[in-house]
């Protein structure tokens, strides 16, 4: 499949699939504090998807084989401060549209339409207005329909897509690299991430997602960097590059500041490594994904049982849930579009049909449960923390009263958070992991945050 | 006035000009493409000016002297993924609140107190119902009444805004420095780019708007940096970093990739920095800033006519626009939380009483019409610019015939785009250049371009 007529085949799939018109809607730019000054605009993904373009405030309507856009036309006077942008017809021969109209014809091409709620609230509202109906957060009729069809499209990656998650990727590991060279000399966590950002700017790609970069990795999404590094720290860094098509990338690696991992650090780095491998080693089409998380939770109750942290048979305390008192979150989701790919579905896309979250602690937060299919792409990211939040909450420990070792715990008092994340094709063969070759063993680390210019 | 009491000086001086209670909103984060994707969140500028603090979704009310706050405690388990987080009562003594409420009890406070409304759609949409009003674009009865108490006090910068303002100037200094030491290595725009905004980053600090680094400065907002460099160009950079708690920096440079101004580009050089130095030394409480903007003109014309760019008598060409063929935006503007000070309330902060923006071509792009007042910061901008839909433009070259020496400026093509940009407090005694000390001779620059490290 030709990497330029990839939107042309995504639409005429999703024309067999369905057999009613559908509109699109890009989106617009979101204001900073005022109109003129605003977020960088990144155009809805299913936008991005059919349309293969980033066009602010826009829309497609699919018929079958027919492609309409609805877009304006740059103002006279937006030359000046914007440059010479393309027309409408110009954009609408650039993605193979059959008819252009301005948006103030959309209310005659939205009654009969399934859509998709955009994120932006304005353009929701315009949504609504356009297709007369109010748009839910639970979609119903011809909408979740449309729902549907779309995610078996869209998990499922073409090789335009591939192509351009591996270029994200290839950006990513360049900017974890730099992140470590930067170690050496940084005093804080900012200048690691300056670092590995400056790396994204410079591919003129952006952060997938608010980059995490940190000397507290046991805080999950902790999307600030203000600390100062100190050397027995370790530094956990999860970011990955966007390209200019809103393609994403995710990696996650964590480094010892000063260099050289201590011996607690390098035993539990050691665990969740192991752990990641042994989910990847389980990646092929019709395996259970939740399995695959049940087995990384296996592998790290069995590595803190060695360590003497957990007490216990593992198999039992992985049943109690113990694991997730060290790995409270899922093994990982989807990637495509979107970081967590689809999310702004909910759990449609995650969750197979009649499938639901579960209450249990050790999975709740999985994100992906279905089987696996040939083409799907996976993050793997298995982490150790140490939460206060849980680890000091009474109901957890009368709960796993007589599992954790505590004074066994507090020798490993300088390991707050370690997560090792990868990028992996399920593929028919053998699963692929993508990112790969940013070296994750604790010995490849070290070498690295020594190399000598 | 002490620094950390400065929001209740503020929040005092209001209730001194109104006799009514204020809310004011702090927005929601937008997400980028699903809900848990978010751009960084940054609160709106009138909650930070008297709040003092950053708190998403959040409010207060301010009833004469009385102080309220509104926002709901972290969830239960977003400890996990965000860390421990101020409980609301934490929030509201940090802030001074005598009460603080859930969202829930907004619509108790609201229906009495005049708003201004916020940049997010979602944000806009409950103030309206709390309010229990429209809140249309021009502003009417007691939030008109606000709008005008609130800009004559943040129009007039207290200690704790300038000492924020000159932090955020400081680093920016030192990005622009980081770009000029870039350019010697770089090939392409964004790698300068990234070494502006690293050195953001590593101060902990975000842009104000979003950078410009171009070597095609004759669009005046080009937010994207695509091109190489190369040796003969000139690059433009227009980038200002905001500190934590929002204050704006804003500075423009323009240097020669080659480290070298050729003869002609130096000749417009000189023309632009010598408007600028004649601008900022005419600025003193009291005259006005539309005045300040024709000396700029006149300037621009007098050495365009100079280098036979211009034919005429400076003063009538700056009576009939013709400046504006090559310098067509403001001299600048308001910059305090806002780069563009409080432009979310249209002209309202940037234009007098009574005032309206002029049909003129060479004034309808200003910004700021009114006495300038001890103070205030403003930006002095002048530029000059080869715009193609401008000098192309079939209207222009009649209205303007025989006003250019076309064959004349055919020999200045090397510069597409000059701009320089500093910020400036208007004071009794002598208006300060707050960025002077990045220093814009055109020697100076040059010489930083080859300093060896």
């Amino acid at each position: 499949m030709s990497q330029v007529n990839s939107p042309y085949h995504r639409r005429k799939h999703l024309a067999e699939q369905i057999d009613f018109p559908v509109l699109l809607w890009s989106g617009k730019p979101s204001p900073r504090n005022f109109p003129a000054n605003i977020y960088p605009f990144r155009a809805n993904s299913h936008f991005l998807y059919f349309a293969g373009v980033s066009i602010p405030n826009a829309a497609i309507r699919l018929d079958g084989e027919e492609l309409t856009l609805f877009m304006d036309d740059p103002s006279p006077g937006s030359a000046l401060w914007h440059g010479i942008e393309p027309t409408r017809a110009e954009w609408a021969e650039k993605i193979g549209a059959d008819k252009h109209y301005a948006i103030a014809e959309l209310p005659n091409y939205g009654k009969d339409a399934a859509t998709l709620p955009v994120q932006d609230f304005a353009t929701r509202s315009l949504q609504s207005e356009v297709c007369n109906r109010s748009l839910p957060k639970t979609l119903t009729g011809r909408d979740l329909d449309l729902a549907r069809a779309v995610i078996s499209l869209r998990m499922r990656h073409d090789e335009a897509a591939l192509s351009e998650m591996r270029q994200a990727m290839e950006v990513s590991i360049k900017a974890h690299q730099a992140g470590m060279e930067a170690t050496k000399q940084a005093k804080t966590e900012a200048e690691v991430r300056a670092a590995i950002e400056a790396t994204f700017i410079t591919h003129q790609m952006s952060p997938a997602y608010c980059s995490i970069v940190t000397v507290h990795g046991e805080v999950l999404h902790n999307d600030r960097s203000p600390h100062p590094l100190n050397p027995g720290d370790l530094l956990l860094v999860d970011a990955g590059a966007e390209t200019p098509g809103g393609w994403a990338s995710d990696i996650t690696r964590t480094w010892p500041v000063s260099g050289k991992f201590s011996a607690t650090q390098r035993a539990i780095y050691e665990v969740v490594l192991g752990a990641q491998k042994r989910s990847i080693d389980r990646i092929k089409p019709g395996v259970e994904y939740e399995k695959i998380h049940l087995e990384a939770a296996l592998a790290i109750a069995e590595g803190l049982v060695d360590l003497g942290i957990l007490i216990g048979e593992p198999e039992s305390l992985v049943e109690r849930d113990a694991h997730a008192l060290f790995f409270p979150h899922g093994i990982g989701h989807l990637l495509g579009l979107d970081v967590h790919d689809m999310e702004d579905l909910g759990d449609l896309a995650g969750y197979a049909t009649g499938r639901k979250r579960s209450d249990r602690f050790g999975l709740r937060f999985l994100r992906l449960n279905r089987p696996l299919e040939s083409g799907m792409v996976v993050t793997i990211e298995p982490g150790f923390y140490q939460v206060p939040g849980i680890l000091n909450n009474p109901q957890m420990r009368e709960k796993y009263k007589g599992v954790v070792n505590w004074e066994k715990l507090a020798q490993f008092a300088d390991v707050r958070g370690i997560r090792i994340e990868d990028d992996v094709l399920v593929a028919d063969a053998r699963a692929e992991v993508l990112t790969a070759h940013l070296d994750s063993a604790p010995d490849a680390v070290e070498q690295h945050l020594y190399t000598v210019d």
